[in-house]
Order: C-alpha cells, then sequence, then structure tokens
C-alpha cells in the first residue's frame, strides 16, 4: 500500500533560492491529503504533476501566512475546475472566517461542499478516520495556536495464503472469516487454524507532521515511534535564543527530538531565508540521529 | 524619465502553463508601482530581480482571487524584511477588512504603515498626485466591482539651452524662472524670452490598466489617446458569448477597443487556461489594430 509524501515547499516565512512556503501531498493508497498551504502551491503542484482535484483531505496547522496563503487560490481553483466532490478541511477556526469573507467579496459560492472542521488547538483529538487511515491533531507550541498532525495507516487484514485454502478446498466465502483470524474445520471435522492460512499484514505505518514549534516535550506523545517524523528546524543550533524567541526549534533540537520519541526517520524542513545551503542544518541534525533528510522540493519520500 | 511596466503574471481564473495570475511592476521615474497581485507575486518578483520593499503604490482592480491574492504574503514579507517605509494600498474597499482579519489571526502588527485607500466603484477618480505622476482610477463593467487605473507622467519643465545661457552670461539663479516661462531682461535693457533659452520637455505619456471588463464604452473616456493601454483580453472572439457571460472581453474587442479610444499600443493579457498557444489572440487583435503586443511575464515594456 502506497503511503508517501512529496515536498512543496519547505522555507520559512519568506519565500527564497527557490524555496517554497510550506505543503506537503500525502498519498496513502491513492487518498490524497494536502498538509499546510502556502502561497503558491497550486502552481507547485502544477510543477511536479500533481493534480489538485485529486485532494480530499487538506489539513492546516496554523494561520500563520507561510502555512495557508495559497487556500483560497486552490479552492477557488477547484471550483474553476468543475470540482463536485466534497473537500475536507481541518484547521484553526479562524480558517472559516477567513474563506467565507474573501468567497464573499469575490461573489463566489463554490460548486462543491468544503467541509470544514476545526481543530483544537489545546487538545489531542481524532479528527478523521477514513478508510486507509486515521488523524490525530496534537497542539504545538508556537507563538500562535498551532496543531500537528499524526496520520497513521489502519491495520490491515492478514493476507490469505491462497495455494494453500485452494488445495484444502476451503470455500471462497470462507476466506473473509480466515482474514478475521476464524478459523474453518472441514467436513471431515478438521480444525485448519486461520493464523496458519495467513500471512499477516504488516504493521501500520505513521507520518508525524510538526510544522511550527518550539521545542518543549508537551507534544511527544504524540508522535513516539513514527516511522518519519517531519519536524521543523529553522535554524542552526547556534541561533537557540532566537529559537526561542519566535518559537521555532533548531537543526540539533530536531534530531535530539526524533532520538528521543524513536522515530526511524526524520524530515527536517521550514528553513530559515537566512540559509542558502542547507547542508549544515542536515549535518547538525546528523550529530544526534543519522537518519535525517532534508525536505527538498518535489523529492517524495516513502513512509 | 524611464516609464515602463513589467508584467509578472498575465493568466486568467486558474494559473497553467507556466503562467500567473495578473500583477505587473510600473516604474515611473524610479518610483515603483504594483498593479494587481495575483498569487505567488513575490516569486515572481524575485525570479525578475525586483526588490519587493522597493513598491511604493500598490493598486488593487477587484476583489477576484487571481487579482489580489499575493498581497497578504507580499506585505508580511515586507514586514519580516523590515520595512520602515510607508505603503499605499487603492482598491475596493473590502479589502482593508480581508487584510484585517488575517493579520488578526496571525497575531501580527505591521512594522510599517499600510495607508489603504478605498476606491470608488461607481465613479472616475483622481486617487493620487505622486511628484512624478498621477493616477486616476475609473470603473470597469465586471462581475463584481472593479476599477482601472490610468497613470500619467507629470508635465516636465522646460530644458535650459546651458550653452546658451551660459553665453548670455544669465545668473544660475533665474534658471528655475526661465523653466516657469518667465523671461530674462540683462543689465543692457534687453530682453531674451525662455521660450528661446529652452528646450520643451517631451510631453506626458500616459498608461492605463484595464483589468478585467465587459466590452462597454463607459469608461473609453479615460483611457483616450494613451500611449499604452494594457486590456484583458481573456477570449478569441469565437466565444464572445462566454466572453459576455462572464464580464470579459476577446482579443478582437481589445484591438478595436484600442483603435476606437485612439491608444499608440495596445498589451493584451489576462489569458483564459484554454489557451495554451497564445499567437491567435495576437494575431486576432492586430486584424483591427497593429501595434498590438502580448503581456509576456517577464518581459518590460517602454511606455
Amino acid at each position: 500500500m502506497r503511503f508517501e509524501v512529496t515536498i512543496l515547499g519547505s522555507n520559512s516565512a519568506t519565500p527564497l533560492y527557490g524555496r517554497n512556503h510550506t505543503a506537503q501531498i500525502l498519498n496513502c493508497n491513492e487518498t490524497i491529503s494536502l498538509i499546510d498551504c502556502g502561497e503558491g502551491t497550486q502552481l507547485q503542484m502544477q510543477r511536479y504533476g500533481l493534480k489538485v482535484n485529486r485532494i480530499k483531505y487538506i489539513f492546516i496547522s496554523h494561520l500563520h501566512g507561510d502555512h495557508y496563503l495559497g487556500l483560497v487560490g486552490l479552492i477557488s481553483s477547484m471550483h474553476l475546475n468543475g470540482r463536485k466532490e466534497d473537500l475536507y478541511l481541518f484547521g484553526p477556526a479562524g480558517l472559516q472566517e477567513i474563506i467565507d469573507l474573501q468567497l464573499h467579496y469575490a461573489e463566489t459560492t463554490l460548486r462543491y461542499n468544503l467541509i470544514f472542521k476545526a481543530t483544537n488547538p489545546n487538545h489531542a483529538a481524532y479528527i478523521l478516520a477514513d478508510t486507509n487511515f486515521d488523524v490525530q491533531s496534537f497542539p504545538l507550541s508556537h507563538r500562535i495556536n498551532c496543531t500537528g498532525f499524526v496520520f497513521k495507516q489502519k491495520q490491515r487484514l492478514p493476507k490469505i495464503n491462497r495455494a494453500l485454502v485452494e488445495s484444502l478446498d476451503i470455500p471462497t466465502t470462507y476466506y473473509p472469516l480466515l482474514k478475521q483470524g476464524i478459523d474453518y474445520t472441514d467436513n471431515k471435522g478438521k480444525l485448519h487454524r486461520a493464523i496458519d492460512l495467513t500471512t499477516p499484514a504488516p504493521p501500520p505505518k505513521s507520518y508525524a507532521f510538526c510544522s511550527d514549534t518550539v521545542n518543549t516535550p508537551s507534544y511527544w506523545p504524540y508522535i513516539t515511534s513514527v516511522d518519519l517524523l517531519y519536524h521543523e528546524a529553522t535554524f542552526l543550533h547556534e541561533m537557540i535564543d532566537r529559537a526561542i524567541e519566535t518559537f521555532h526549534t533548531t537543526a540539533l533540537q530536531a534530531g535530539e527530538i526524533a532520538k528521543k520519541v524513536g522515530a526511524k526517520q526524520l524530515l527536517i524542513g521550514h528553513f530559515s531565508a537566512r540559509y542558502k545551503d542547507l547542508q549544515p542544518l542536515l549535518l547538525e541534525s546528523k550529530t544526534v540521529f543519522e537518519n535525517t533528510l532534508l525536505a527538498i522540493e518535489g523529492q517524495t519520500f516513502e513512509i
């Protein structure tokens, strides 16, 4: 089952060096989510051959412009492209008001349903149960209300061992029961254990998105043992005072967090415009957490 | 005196084929104005080496997203870049409310003065008298309130004929009076006419911007005899019904308008996403107005 994230933007505050503002596409078994939506996200999607109307869910972490200013343009383009399917939007409560005001002045009524669900900035909450994955939001600690998101695949059922069940003449109608772990007794009274006739599905994988936050243990319980942790790393650690002052994280801290929560892999982003070369940020994180990667635009990371 | 416009975007509705939404930079004697500000305008400025903090005036024609969604990102970047100088913004009344709401949720107080002046959607009005140029807004006829803008250079004073006035020993303190047309009488009582001692400045030039409008004579008086007319030409004339329905203009009509108002040159833009190749639009306009140009991104047009 495909579970991968594509980076559309990775720069903080002001876009520079061709680096755009935060936006990511998460593909979970061909169900497409957009996580944050900086200015120019729809242009970035075109650039990387991604169709905007395939997006089913949008998750916005907070209302700093570099994380959502592409949203009204994106939902307007979906409208102009003739979208009919419902679109689900999760984000801070004020987002609804911002969208409504802009659509009001444009005298535009969307041709599809935009279903908005406000995130809770104070408590973690399960906000979505899709067929393929669940999503939990949790509070981060930023200058304004900000939430992270964890995307966890659903535990899939075991796979039938076809050759074996066919050799035993087990009726196909019984296959779903075997997958559920229900044993089969044949007409001679012989018991065939479901566990012997199936192969367990791989354990479900998880992706955590921590957009903007100061380093604090309060949100670590929600990102424990994730397979891939995206964490902001706005500054090098020599800028720790500035990081604290602006409620951001250093690359060293991002590496330490990944290590502490037992993440399998770390993806750092939200780079300050002061860094033209990102290698020092990568190297700094790697000093504590070797399995660090840079969130480079256009790259896709398997989770 | 430099008087030129640089195109940052020229596509309508949805951006496509690498064509961005409407935005133009007008340089009048090194005073920089931004006209409309589609999504991604700040990125386009970076791309073409234009500094956002050099912008002194911003003019927004109307509140359809493809004409202003880059604005909040742009003014935020100016804030983050440490801008101190006043910024003057002219646009529909609702724009103030949209900006205030977004800055409110971002908990951002701009470090510079953003001086907003609402345009009048019903009547033409002189809205700016800069040292170098005047600006008049006038109503266009679009689905929502929309104004065009005419930028007219100030008439400059005549130039002193240096060699001549020096040979006549006319005191330099008298030069400003000569420029004003005041004649000089020397100490022998001889009259020297100002007109003979100066060369007239070239006539002031004008640029008109007509962003989105259906073809109607109501606004033609405001764009009469302009040196360069930017006019939208969303469709080919075979789409005239669609143009009327959506309050837009065809390339043929744009050419006809330029001819009727006696424009010296026509720049067409706001191309529909249905046209990958823009040559048919250019050729159609040229059938009635030969001096037509395409508003191509990154190109600068001298007025």
